[in-house]
């Protein structure tokens, strides 16, 4: 028996990745110098497939890194003047938001409880705040921001940069980048690849802004800076010697995704997520965990289980039936389960996983 | 017509890289949860079969970074509390002290022209010195620090950290971890491995030298500090998703060397050597880069092109034979190739090689 992996972590792989790979191999992707036309080439196309699958326009930067979580430090370093805010309903946005303060900034912090989105109505930003954080889809939790909200905010706070963590939404998101400054992600989630690659997408208004903080003699840090990253870039080329088979593979999975039509794959997740949020709905013993329908996510679909029964059965109910699924993070553990909806998982997938909950 | 690549970037696969992928694939290390327990395995085997593979001592940690390069800014941060010293010949060696300075620390530069090696009768480190810095094997020009040179400046400084960018010449070089206090490397080199991983192995001392830097208030990074790292390390996992296939290729190469054997792998390094250098000495229009036989590199070796030759045309010589090799580095291109000497490279391509040198 195959397993299925909907885990919200890392993925069941797109199911071209492999034949990817093998050509990858064949086309001595991982053998040849970083510094050669045949890599730039490479790192020109992936640029290029990233930006049409996702609607980036063409006056934005997009550079590399090792994970997500390097491009939290790298934006508190270059793109945070003096105070950010931070809107924290998990374990991500939370985590974003020490890293900002670690490096020294003011922060504001606009809480919710685990499972609740934002009411802007209540929010009131800081009048000093010069960045805001937003996580897009909180892996932890299954909350989204509704992409309006961030529009409103934007019209709110013209000059604060905007950065979005799209970590769990990509390739899903359909967002107006001249609406944000900034999104980031990373591959081994909705893009089904193998992990150890981060995407930094950003504006020249990031740029600026680095300019002005360096101007004040603070260190952005070394051979990841902004500068650095986007000199480099501006070649069709990184830093250090980089994961050039990750890159390769996002470039083509892009394409594969393109290809299939980005309206297609958006529509099919919407499907998939009404279908499983159906099930639930319909199950005695199971309740949506964000009770808010304008926040539900529909990348990572978080379940609460009632008492009485144990999210860890149910676990355990599917994995013997091959389909793999993330437990509830931290406190939750005990009561939900994680169902990731990515492009890699089929109508198929969900049609079987649909009909296993409804006999559990 | 095979290309193979004998190049002292990345080079040429491990010849089981490819078969170790295609299993990590069939057996999902990169789909399965970096939280896990058969991600704790993988990890656990790869740090063992590296220790195993280079002697390194029970009681030395193994991390993992995104490239040596980010190793660099990790011991700036984490490990000089005010002074270092870095033995300078080349562009990496170059690098290394201009990130100590970018995180402003204060340095002394112990210089010596491109394809010369250090003599540690002309040397004197400042007595204020608390860490130093050694290529043990300098990429650009071929110059080699012989170990035995090492063990004299541990004696002499017993209280100073003495790191080791050890990025081309792992897994030939055998050193006695005791006598140093870190070493790291990068898999896209000497190991054969696609790129995208750094490799940063530290003793206690390093780890009680960022406590005491710590106290005094500064900030030693982010997600990748040595304390983040070594938490994660102690649970035999990351602080961010990692390059899971790096790290489980990484451990199934080392594998196969020690199986090999370490002393046969290095046998086969020297003689090797010995026959290309062979070549250069007899030829006419051939010459050691680096003159010195006691700092002459085994693992990259440069090779001038004397005038009335064009090293470009070398180059393209044996890339029409299907031999791909380096490009002299930096202000030395044009009189220079470079060619690497890695357990991936046969005896066989190194005799065709030798011919092929001969008759140019």
């Amino acid at each position: 028996m195959k397993n299925y992996h909907l885990t919200a972590g890392p993925s069941e792989l797109y199911f071209t990745v492999e034949q990817h790979i093998q050509q990858a191999l064949k086309e001595n992707i991982a053998v040849v110098s970083h510094r050669s036309a045949a890599f730039q080439d490479m790192f020109g196309f992936t640029v290029s497939q990233v930006k049409e699958m996702l609607g980036v326009p063409a006056d934005f930067h997009v550079v590399f890194t090792g994970s997500a979580t390097e491009v939290w430090e790298r934006l508190a370093q270059n793109c945070i003047t003096k105070k950010s805010a931070h809107f924290v309903n998990g374990s991500f946005s939370e985590r974003f938001h020490a890293f900002a303060e670690a490096w020294g900034m003011e922060t504001q912090k606009i809480e919710k409880p685990l499972g609740e989105g934002f009411n802007l109505n209540e929010v009131d930003i800081d009048k000093d705040v010069d960045f805001i954080a937003i996580t897009q889809n909180e892996t932890s939790t299954g909350v989204q921001f509704p992409v309006e909200d961030i529009y409103s905010l934007r019209k709110e706070h013209p000059n604060a940069i905007i950065a979005i963590d799209a970590v769990s939404s990509v390739p899903y998101l359909n967002i107006d980048f001249n609406q944000i400054d900034s999104l980031f992600f990373s591959v081994q989630k909705g893009m089904g690849l193998p992990a150890g690659l981060g995407v930094w997408i950003f504006n020249e208004k990031c740029v600026d802004r680095a300019k002005e903080i360096k101007a004040t003699g603070r260190h952005l840090g070394g051979y990841h800076d902004i500068f650095t990253l986007l000199k480099n870039a501006s070649k069709n080329m990184t830093p250090a010697t980089p994961n050039a088979l990750g890159l390769y593979t996002l470039g083509k999975v892009s394409e594969d995704l393109i290809r299939r039509d980005m309206d297609i794959v958006r529509s099919e997740t919407d499907y998939k997520a009404a279908l499983l949020y159906g099930a639930v709905n319909a199950h005695k013993d199971l309740d949506y965990a964000v009770k808010e329908e304008r926040v539900r996510s529909k990348t990572v679909i978080v379940i609460d289980v009632k008492e009485g029964r144990s999210a860890k059965d149910l676990m355990t109910y599917l994995s013997d039936k091959g389909l793999i699924v993330s437990s509830g993070y931290g406190a939750n553990k005990a009561t939900q389960i994680r169902i990731a909806n990515f492009p890699t998982h089929s109508k198929e997938l969900y049609f079987q996983l649909v009909d296993l909950i409804e006999a559990w």
